[in-house]
Order: structure tokens, then C-alpha cells, then sequence
């Protein structure tokens, strides 16, 4: 297999603890990776050879960004609402069923279209391994679809017909339920390895607790692993059952009780459940951001994700959400890259991504200035590019214009 | 010469009233543009024929974005200054000092390189014009050198020896505002088409009233158009300064007072200064945003820039400012577009662009998405890209690797 050997590189973030302390940062580095594989990395004067050799011209080079928390597949979008949301105006376009309807309504073709320009487009600004859920078919039929075309798009597949309950089901949940843990369930699971539920207290949209640990009990008994979408809309059950339940990751965490702190800082020291904080989403509905700061100083591994959905976040940009941790939440440059990257990888369990290591996949990413720290200090500009391997210089071919 | 039709437009933004109120969007639509103008725009089905036809496919068309405040002639970047913010780590740096003597050491070359990258950003992110102010030189040779260098990039260069009193002045503020009006004005003169000036009230950084009105004076008598940057730091004496003296733009505006908004009001009604507001500033320096729902219903002008700089907002994105706009300053998403284009255009007293009426010049923006308001709803996302005519695609050649 060919041997590339990357060098030029100003600045080189491995989170390899043998290069030093924090995020494992070697300056004039070079790194060595083959299909497969990092094979080496450290400072360039000492770089083995290689076969083939790309000059990065004194950029720096970061582990590719995990997105562990998307909604890709789906159809329509909702600008209109968006537009509305923001200027105050009343409409009411149908809000989560008007992409139900949309996605129920397209075919296979159009969906996998959209998919995979979203893809592309996270691919384009740095983003190497990619979760996926379905949650917008919410029929037997339409969830296992969702799930086998996102099963072509990343291995990261998650069946979350626990999302809402769908408008035909509204006067009977218990029937929703009934369904999304017995035939939908068992339509979904082969093409997931995840299951998910948006728990939120009874009051308010979404699953309530037990609900909640109705699906994820049967998700679990049926081989998937488990994430639970929590603390979105206000407090309320589903950090204690993501805790309880082992799952990888709880996400949203915008509002968490005292309890809920405790109990993942608990968690965290026996390989607890991950936090995800998808900033897009406050940034793009106006709510408050969760409080990073506590977590992290409580000891909580802090994932960072999109949520990209059409919704509450229709963004698939990494370095964006960097941006808003480190301008809004308080995160420093390195706990927003460590977030992007190995907490990303830590809430979905894969150790061979979020981290350029010996024997880590080669997933590069260029980023178009000598510092990670202008992920954030650079904000909206499109400066971290996905390098493949098997590309002969690090801007062939463009990233933006491959599309799939 | 060469005429090409541009059609699949799903929305077209000309700002022609002949197409109707608002933004004079049609749907459905086409562009007939040779090199230097705009031919004809208005639904598909009636386009006239042209020597070449482009698709884009069901994207929206926009003018191309017109960033009236930016600071590209520089050396070295500030990403330590800007960590040591974010985490509130006590780091001085030098602020803006560091880039007077990074710039003052850097030769014509470098200052060239950098300028046309940021510029090549820009572009690839749908900016079409730009202003490009001087003042990080604060010598009579280097303000010289800095505003050739931007007049190479841009016709639009601005004369900012009024920036702030460079540190071998700093116990004699009268001598360089002598020499900032005498000798370097008259070295600068001849490069620049506009000079500014950073007024705020006497206590805080910059130039106070007094100073900047004679800076400003004597650069109209040089024949220079007038801007000011003020209300930056604190409400102060420049936008009564700049309606007085008849400015086209008086820029950040984040503390006004009533009388000045009620100052900027009336003289809207008689082309007095359009309101440059410059959000970036605001969200990478974590201070409150410009009023601008107060300015935009009392009548006034308001632009959208980015000013771009190494110190207070690093980046060059357009569609960034417009996300911001939308999301924190409650402009609706064709305010923020009008004002990052048209608006943009007045600032700069530039009749021919900003728009896409018949004779306007070619200028296009194409918008990944069926609508402009994607701008603000795909938040962080490079969907805007720069269309050149002469380009036989609208995805060739890349925007993003068109580096000059
Ligand atoms: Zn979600
Ligand atoms: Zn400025």
C-alpha cells in the first residue's frame, strides 16, 4: 500500500499523549499515513520516508471532526419558518410534521440526493466520521428506509423512532410506543447500531421518562447501543436514564439540575454517558446555551456536535460550532477542539477516530492557518478542509466541489 | 463580447423595483450578462438568447455582496491575543501595536500575499467589492505603501492614518495629528479614494471630536470622501461629526445616543451617512450589539460589513454577518441581505453595484440553496459563492481554490 508522507505542517494536534500534555501539539511535524492508518507522526526533521511526500505549506493539521449528533436524511426544509421564528411573525407551517410529511412523501432517490450533499458539504469543511439518525418516517416502512440509506452514508447509524410521536398517533401514544419497541423496532435494527429517544418531561413535547425507558429498554434488549436527546426543552428524566442505561452520550444538555450534574461527573469516572452540546441549536432558536463550563470543570467528558436538521439547526458546519463554544459557552480553543474531535469519537465508542495516534484511522484535516485556534478566531470563514488519502496535494481534489 | 444566460434560477434578487417591492425577487428566473453589465433579468420563460447558457440548477441568484469595511493590509495574526480573551487569561500582547510593527516590518510582498488571500476568501464567499482601509503603517511611507498595495486590490482604498496614535506619538498627540494631515496626507492622498478616522469620546482610545475633525477637514480639502468609524467603545461625538461633514458612512454605531439616531434620521432623507454595522466585531469581542431594528425604523441607511481585522473580527464571511443580523440583531433575513448589498453599495456611493438592474455590473452571487434566506438559516455554512462571468459553470473554476 502507498505510504504519504504530509509535512510542512506548522502545527499538528495528535491528542497522542507521548507529544506532551493537552492536545498532544508537535510544531514543524510531519505526519505519515497509508489507507488504513496514521503510521507516524512528530517533528518533521526526524519524519521517516515515505512514498509519496505533500507539503502543507505551514498549515496546521487536526484530527478530522467527529459529528456525532445528525439528522441528514430527510426531505423539503423549513425557511419559512425559520424566517418567521426570527422576525417574530405568527405561523404556524407544521413545525417537526412538515418534515415527516416531506421525507414520507419522497422517494429513495431524493433522499439519499440530499443526504449525500449534506455530506458532502460537512466533509468540505473537515468532518471525517458522521452519526446519523432517522426519526423523520416514524412508520415501520419509513424508519427502516431512513436507516438503510443512512446506513450508505456512515456506519454511525441511529433508529430514533422515538423522536416524536407522529400526528396519526397523537390521541394514542401508547399505541406510538407499542410500535416504535415492537414491529418498527425490529424493521430498524438491522440497519442501526444505535438506538436514541428525545426524552423531555411530561409536560412539554417529545417522551416523557418512562416512555423513554420503555423504548430504550427495548431498543437495548434487541442489540443496539444507546444515546438519549435530553435536557433540550427544560430539566427533566432523561440524564438519570441515559446514566442508568450506560448510555454513550446524552446530548443537548441546555438544561440540567444539580442532580444531573452530579450524576454524570459520577458517571464520567466509569465511562459514563458523554455530554454533546450542539451550540448551533441555541444560536439558531435564541435559547440559552448550556453551561460547558460546569460540566468540564465537574470532570464530564463535553462532546460538540450539529444536530444539523432542518428544524432547530440546519447547519453541517464543525468549525462553527467551535466558534460559538469558545465565543458563548466559555470553552478554550483546546476543550472546543478536544470536544470536536475525541469527545465527538468518545460518544460514538470508536477509538480509532478523533485522534491522529499510531494506528488511528487517516483522517486528516487541513485547516487553511499556521493554529487550530482559528477555527474559532477566524469564525465563519471556511478554513478546515478534509484531506483524503490517496489526494496528491492537500487542495486536489477540491473538497467543496466534490460532490458525491 | 461575449453575452451568457444564467437560467434554473429558482429566486433571483435584482433590488428592481420593475420586479416588484422588497428585493425585486423573481422566481423561476434568468440573467443576461455580458462582461461589464447586466443585460436583462426576469422570469425564464421569457429570457431573450445569448452566445452561451448556464444552468445553476434550482440555486437562488443574488447581487454579489458588497463589503464596505475591512482592514486586509496587514502582517501576522493576533490568535494568542484572541485565546487570552476568550478565557479571560490576563496576556498582553501589544493588541493593536503588535500589528503596526508586524505590518511595519513586513515587506511589499507579504503585505501583497496576505491581502490577495483574504481577498481570494472573500470572493469565494460571495463578496464581489470591498474597501480596504489603510492604518496599520502610522508612517508617512508606510500608510503610502499600505494604501498602494490595497489599491491594487480595490478601487475602493481609504486613508485611516486616523487610526490610533501610534506608540513613538503617544506623548505627543498634536504632532501626529499634524503629520497625519500634512505630510502623510499628502503621500496618501493620491492612493486613496476615501479617508476615515476612529472617533470616540476623549477618554477612550482613538481620536476624540476635535482631532477628528481636523483630520477629516483637511482630507476633504485633499479631495477625499469621507467615512468614520464611531460609537465603537462608547457613545461619542462622531456621528454628529459625520452627518456635519456630509460622511457616506459612519461605521459600527454599537452606542448611540437619541440625538444621534434622530441626527442619522433626518439626514437619510437628504443621502446623508448610511449606518455600517459590523456584528462580527460585537461576536468576537463578546460586546452588545448595534441597535439595528431602532435604526432601520427610524428611516436610516443600514450596511452590513465584516472589518475584517486581525485584532477585533478575523473574518472575511458576508453570509456570517448576515446570520448574525438575522440571529442577534433581529434584522429580518432581507434586511440583512439589502444591507449587505445594497446598503453595502451606498456606504460606497456606488451607483453600478449592490444590485442586478440592467446596466448594474455582472456581479453574481450564487446561493447553494433555493432561497437567499438560506444565508441566515444554513448559519456557518459556505453556501454563497462568487459567479465570474466568463465562467462556463457555475461551479467551475472553484471559488475556494482560486487563489491569485
Ligand atoms: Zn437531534
Ligand atoms: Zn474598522
Amino acid at each position: 500500500m502507498t505510504t504519504t508522507l504530509v509535512t510542512g505542517i506548522a502545527e499538528l494536534v495528535t491528542h497522542d499523549p507521548t507529544h506532551g500534555p493537552g492536545l498532544g501539539t508537535v510544531e514543524n511535524a510531519a505526519i505519515v499515513v497509508d489507507d488504513d492508518a496514521v503510521l507516524w507522526t512528530g517533528p518533521a526533521t526526524s519524519a521517516p520516508a515515505a512514498d509519496r511526500r505533500i507539503d502543507v505549506a505551514g498549515r496546521a493539521v487536526i484530527p478530522g471532526f467527529v459529528d456525532s449528533h445528525t439528522h441528514l436524511v430527510f426531505a423539503g426544509d423549513r425557511a419559512r419558518e425559520f424566517e418567521a421564528r426570527m422576525t417574530g411573525e405568527r405561523y404556524d407551517g407544521g413545525g417537526i410534521a412538515t418534515t415527516i410529511a416531506a421525507t414520507r412523501a419522497a422517494d429513495d432517490a431524493r433522499l439519499m440526493a440530499n443526504g449525500r450533499r449534506l455530506l458532502a458539504e460537512l466533509r468540505a469543511q473537515g468532518t471525517t466520521t458522521v452519526e446519523i439518525k432517522s426519526g423523520y418516517g416514524l412508520t415501520v416502512a419509513d424508519e427502516a428506509r431512513l436507516l438503510r440509506i443512512a446506513r450508505e452514508l456512515t456506519p454511525e447509524t441511529t433508529f430514533l423512532g422515538g423522536h416524536v410521536v407522529p400526528p396519526e398517533f397523537a390521541a394514542d401514544r401508547a399505541a406510538y410506543v407499542e410500535l416504535a419497541t415492537g414491529p418498527m423496532l425490529d424493521a430498524c435494527a438491522p440497519h442501526a447500531r444505535w438506538a436514541d429517544v428525545f426524552c423531555e418531561p411530561r409536560s412539554l413535547a417529545a417522551f416523557d421518562g418512562d416512555e423513554s425507558r420503555t423504548i430504550l429498554e427495548a431498543a437495548a434488549h434487541a442489540g443496539l447501543e444507546l444515546r438519549v436527546h435530553a435536557g433540550q426543552l427544560g430539566p427533566g428524566p432523561g440524564v438519570a436514564l441515559a446514566v442508568e442505561l450506560g448510555a454513550a452520550s446524552v446530548d443537548h444538555c441546555t438544561f440540567l439540575t444539580d442532580d444531573d450534574v452530579d450524576a454524570l461527573a459520577a458517571a464520567a469516572r466509569d465511562s459514563g454517558p458523554v455530554a454533546t452540546l450542539l451550540p448551533g441549536v441555541e444560536f439558531s432558536t435564541r435559547s440559552p446555551y448550556p453551561d460547558a463550563r460546569r460540566l468540564l470543570d465537574a470532570g464530564v467528558t463535553v462532546a460538540l456536535a450539529t444536530d444539523c436538521n432542518p428544524g432547530t439547526c440546519y447547519s453541517t458546519s464543525m468549525p462553527w460550532c467551535i466558534a460559538l463554544a469558545v465565543h458563548e459557552m466559555g470553552m478554550t480553543p483546546a476543550e472546543a477542539l478536544g470536544a470536536a474531535t475525541l469527545g465527538g469519537a468518545q460518544a460514538l465508542r470508536r477509538p480509532d477516530v478523533g485522534h491522529l495516534r499510531v494506528g488511528a484511522r487517516p483522517d486528516l484535516c487541513v485547516v487553511d492557518a499556521p493554529s487550530y485556534r482559528h477555527l474559532a478566531y477566524r469564525a465563519g470563514v471556511p478554513i478546515a478542509r478534509h484531506w483524503r488519502s490517496g489526494q496528491t496535494s492537500h487542495e486536489a481534489p477540491c473538497p467543496t466541489c466534490t460532490r458525491q
